[in-house]
C-alpha cells in the first residue's frame, strides 16, 4: 500500500509559497508515494497544475477532498481550523506550525489525534541541514531584503564611472550575520556596495571578510566567566551605543537581522541613531515579523522619519514564491524520505533526534 | 558683473530630482556664479537647502523669485506656462525641453524672447561626453531596471547552492545594447543572472561580450549595397520573427531598451512572443515612455498576461533621484562652464558645435 501525501492552496493572506513543486512531486511518485493536490495550489508561485499532473500527482477539486484523502499533508503555513476539521484523525501534517501563536490550534489538532510535526523546529545538526526550512526561507529574506534596499534607495548600490565623473558606491550596514545576514551581505557585495556587518558572535567574522564585507568589531568584550555574556557597566553601554550610533550614521543602506528564536528581536537601533543618519538613507529591518531591529519600526510599512525611510516587510520568502517553493518543498521531501524509511512506513522512529525535536503532536499527546 | 543661475522645485509630477546638487553649486559658486534656488528645491532628491547655503547658494521664498533674478535657469523638466511667465526676456533656460510634445511652451519662450538649450540635443560627439544627460541618465534607467525587474521576480537571478540542492540562476534577455541596455547588462550579471543580448547593430558584439553576456546573432544578414539595411523578404521575416520568440521564450526576464530618437519606438516582442514564456517571468519595458516595445505595454502599469508580468516604467531616473540628479547636474556644469566660457560671458558662440545643435530658441528665433 502506498503511502497518501496531499496539499493544497495556502490561503493565508499575502502567502504565495505551494509546499510542494512538480519537481519534488516526481521524486515522490517515483518512490511509490501517492501525491493529491488542490486544483491551483501553486498557481501563485507560478507552478501550474499541467506540470504536476506530468509529475505523476493527481488533482482533486477541493482543498477538504485533498485533505480527507491523504495520510500525510504538507503545508507552508499553520492549517486553520476549517482545514483541520477535514483532517483525517491519526493522518500527519508538516509544515511552519508556529504553536506559540496558534495554540488553539494546536489542541484542536490533539484532540483530533492528528500528529503535527513543525519544520521550525528542525534541529541546526550537520545531518539535518537538507531539511533545515529556517535556512532555506532566511537565504531568500537575506537576498530579497537586498534587492528591495536598491529598489528604494535614491543611490546606486555600485561605484558608477562616467564621462561627468563618478558616483560613490552606497554603504551597506548588515546587523546580525546569521544565514539571511550572510546572504544580504553577498547580494549587497554583488550589486557593488561597500558593505560592513556587525554579529555579536565573533566567530563570524571570517565568514563576513569572505564575503567581501569588513567586521565591526565592537570596542567592548562582553564575554565574561565561561564564555557567557556578562552584565556592561553604563559606561559601557554608553559605548557600545556610540559604537553603533557612529555606524549608522554612516550607511546609506542599513539591514538588519537580528533574531532571538521564541522571543521578541532585540531593539538595536534606537530613534536617536536613525535621527544622526543622512536623508535618503533606508532601513530594512526584516526582524520586523518578530518586532523589529529599529525603535520606528512597523512591521509590514514603509514609514518616512525625517527623510530616512523604515520598511519592516513581512513574509518575504512569499515574494520569491518561485524558488523559495522550490527550497522549502526540497526540505520537505528530504523529511518526508526520513519520517517514513524512503516511503515503506508510518511508524515513526523517535531514536531519530530530528524527528524528536520536530514533533508537535503525536497520538493525541502534544510533546512541546 | 557676476552671472545669476537659479533653479527650482519641479512640480511635474512624479519628478524628484533636481537639476543642480550642492556640489556643483559649490563649483559655481567658486568659479563667480551667484546661484539661487526655491527653497525645498532638492528636498525631494534628499538634499537639503542648509547643504546648498553651505554650498554658497541663496536660498529664495518662491519659484518667481528664483526665476525672476536669474539670467540662466537650469531645468529638469520643460518649464510650465507659469513658470515661463515669470522668467525674463533675454534670460537663458536650459533644460531637457521636449519640443515636439510642448511647441507651444517653446512658442511662449520665443515670443518672449528667452533663450533655450535642450539637453537631449546634446550632439553624441566625445568632446560632448561630460554634457550628454540622455546618456547618463540612461544608466541610470538601465540600472534600475535590472533592479525593478530582480524586485518583481519571483526568482533568484544568482545560482544558489544549498544544503538542500542547487536553485538555477534566472535567464535574462536584454533588447537593445545601447547606454541602458549595457547597464541592464552589467547590473544583471552583478546580481549573477544568465545574460543574454540583442541588437540590431553587430558593432555592440564585442562590449556586450565584455560584459560577460552573449550576443545573440541572428540567423539574417540584413545588410544591403552600402551597408544600408535593405528590406527582408517574407520568408526572412518569419526567420527573424522566430528567432526572437525562441530567445524570448527562454528568458526568465527580459529587459526591453530599443530607442529610435524622436520616433515611437519599435515593437519587437508581439503577442505570440510572450504567450510562449513560461508562467513568472518579467518583461521590463523602458522604452514605455515612447510607446514601449513590446505590443502589451501599457506605459506606467504593471500587468498579468497568462503569469508573465509586463511592466512597462515611466520616468526612471526620478527614481534614483539623489544619483540620477548628481549626474544630471554634472552635465549642466558642464554646459554652463562651455556655454559662458567659465562664467565670463552670455555672448554665444554658434561656432561651437554643441550649442550650435542643442539651441532651440535664440533671440526669439526658433532654432529647430
Amino acid at each position: 500500500m502506498s503511502i497518501n501525501i496531499g496539499f493544497i492552496k495556502e490561503i493565508t493572506p499575502d502567502e504565495k509559497r505551494v509546499a510542494l513543486v512538480p519537481e519534488s512531486v516526481k521524486k515522490l511518485s517515483d518512490k511509490g508515494f501517492r501525491v493529491f493536490l488542490e486544483k491551483g495550489a501553486g498557481e501563485k508561485a507560478r507552478y501550474h497544475d499541467l506540470s504536476y499532473k506530468e509529475s505523476g500527482a493527481e488533482i482533486l477539486e477541493s482543498a477538504k477532498e485533498a485533505l480527507s484523502r491523504s495520510q500525510i499533508i504538507l503545508k507552508v503555513q499553520p492549517p486553520s481550523p476549517d482545514e483541520i476539521e477535514a483532517i483525517n484523525p491519526d493522518s500527519f501534517l508538516i509544515g511552519f506550525l508556529q504553536h506559540y501563536k496558534y495554540p488553539e490550534r494546536i489542541n484542536m489538532m490533539a484532540d483530533k489525534k492528528i500528529n503535527a510535526f513543525a519544520m521550525e523546529l528542525i534541529p541546526r545538526i550537520t545531518r539535518a541541514q537538507s531539511i533545515d526550512a529556517l535556512s532555506s526561507q532566511a537565504a531568500v529574506a537575506g537576498y530579497k531584503a537586498a534587492i528591495i534596499a536598491a529598489n528604494m534607495s535614491s543611490r546606486f548600490f555600485p561605484m558608477l564611472t562616467t564621462a561627468a565623473g563618478t558616483i560613490r558606491p552606497s554603504r551597506v550596514l548588515v546587523i546580525g550575520a546569521g544565514v539571511a545576514g550572510l546572504q544580504a551581505i553577498a547580494t549587497s557585495r554583488r550589486l557593488g556596495a561597500i558593505v560592513e556587518a556587525y554579529d555579536v558572535r565573533k566567530a563570524v567574522k571570517e565568514e563576513i571578510q569572505s564575503l567581501g564585507a569588513k567586521f565591526l568589531e565592537s570596542p567592548l568584550v562582553a564575554e565574561g566567566a565561561g564564555g557567557y555574556a556578562r552584565e556592561l557597566t553604563q559606561e559601557e553601554k554608553d559605548m557600545q551605543h556610540r559604537f553603533m550610533a557612529d555606524n549608522i550614521g554612516r550607511a546609506d543602506i542599513v539591514i538588519s537581522t537580528a533574531q532571538v528564536p521564541g522571543k521578541r528581536a532585540p531593539i538595536i537601533i534606537t530613534k536617536d541613531m536613525v535621527e544622526k543618519m543622512k536623508p535618503s538613507s533606508i532601513i530594512i529591518d526584516i526582524a520586523a515579523e518578530n518586532g523589529g531591529n529599529c525603535e520606528l519600526t512597523k512591521p509590514g510599512e514603509i514609514i518616512d522619519y525625517e527623510g530616512v525611510l523604515i520598511y519592516g516587510p513581512l513574509n518575504l520568502p512569499s515574494t520569491l514564491a518561485t524558488h523559495a517553493s522550490e527550497m522549502y518543498s526540497k526540505n520537505l521531501l528530504n523529511f518526508l524520505i526520513l519520517l517514513t524509511k524512503e516511503g515503506k512506513t508510518l511508524d515513526v522512529d523517535f531514536n531519530d533526534e530530528i524527528l524528536l525535536k520536530s514533533c508537535v503532536i503525536f497520538k493525541g499527546e502534544i510533546k512541546i
